[in-house]
């Protein structure tokens, strides 16, 4: 055994965010992934691979441990332990994306990639906000979480003391393709089921919203990775 | 038992689309979807539901009946068979949306609620593209499948004859906030892994693509379902 029954423990305990937040460590699986990761800032732990590919100390192991320490169903090589980074302070200026309280891993994952692709680099999340950490994004990021700085904060006051002009995306807001578009300012998207709250609400400054062009008046929403794009776009086109 | 065997079998096999195709029925799952389908034009074949809550002949069953016949973890109140719509014909005008064998889901699901949405009344996807009568399609489209007309055909051969202008989504294509767009034409968007394929890159007229605005030159592109809200935001907009 290359790999002992404890460290099998304490490879699965990351998949928890109380053993995150308590270790400071998650996890990337697969090699294209990781040589992501390990190109950028962030700092390896540990490295755990069936093929000795990489030029950072490693372990090689079986691909059957691999199965065991693996989240996924069709593991990739190898999985690596990264350091948490430390929090960074925000730094007003350029535009820069707020969510709140935006619960599905999927949906993060999508708006970090949209974030990257746009070249928005600081991403605010409520304390309410899926873990950016979290396996399933971490996967659905393909490295962008490396070019995308993601702080979680409580959102309302720092959007209280923001100089930067706040613009949140309602159902019945101004039409996007009517608004003129700063080169700075804060865009915050919702929650999937409830939308924006009313605390953050209030401290909106511009309520946009995407015109729906469809002829029945159904009021099913836009997905929010869906609207964050297309509002993305907006401020960029 | 107020559902026999035999009907929990043939349920199950309606998770197939070789048994979809045979028998020509879907399943919708969950009392809004249901009532969604109820008030368009798809005809009911069977209903089932654990409350008598609908004004259509429908089979009162257990929640432990439903359990069994549901394909969700958390089964909502009913569960309807629905006819399969025979196809109807194209009409070559407004602004049709083409999929060139898009296999996700979810993304397929994202796509038509996009058309319900920006008023695309007309979706045509490649052979190879994922059935729309599939269940986790028809879960994630929340009955904008009643509104989209969707049809399968070869995509070639009616690219090739048709009238309209095609678009088409190229990482290197022209810059879609640098393009007049039209009122009618056809857009092309292309399977996840690959694009769009050389036959169908061959009847594209004009080669489109959404700018990379982050400093990095990694060529991540964008999941296909957003890079198709930012295209009909931009030509709807």
């Amino acid at each position: 055994m290359s790999i002992t029954k404890n460290e099998i423990k304490f490879i699965k305990s990351l998949s928890q965010k109380k053993y995150r937040l308590q270790e400071q460590l998650f996890i990337v699986e697969g090699v294209k992934g990781i040589l992501e990761f390990l190109k950028s800032d962030f700092k390896l732990h540990q490295l755990f691979t069936t093929k000795a590919i990489f030029d950072v100390h490693s372990t090689l192991i079986s691909e059957a441990e691999l199965k065991r320490i693996s989240s996924l169903k069709s593991p990739n090589t190898a999985l690596a332990i990264f350091k948490i980074p430390v929090s960074k302070s925000i730094s007003e200026n350029g535009l820069i994306m707020a969510l709140d309280d935006v619960r599905d891993p999927g949906n993060l994952g999508t708006i970090i990639r949209l974030c990257d692709w746009f070249g928005i680099d600081q991403l605010l999340c409520s304390q309410a906000t899926v873990d950016c950490f979290n396996q399933k994004v971490v996967q659905a990021t393909m490295g962008s979480l490396t070019r995308v700085r993601v702080v979680y904060l409580d959102l309302e006051p720092f959007l209280k003391q923001c100089s930067l002009p706040v613009y949140g995306t309602f159902m019945d807001g101004e039409s996007i393709y009517k608004t003129q578009f700063p080169k700075e300012g804060v865009i915050v998207m919702g929650n999937e089921a409830n939308g924006i709250s009313s605390q953050i609400e209030a401290n909106v400054d511009h309520r946009i919203g995407i015109p729906r062009f469809g002829k029945t008046k159904v009021t099913e929403s836009l997905n929010v990775a869906t609207a964050a794009a297309i509002i993305l776009s907006a401020f960029k086109g």
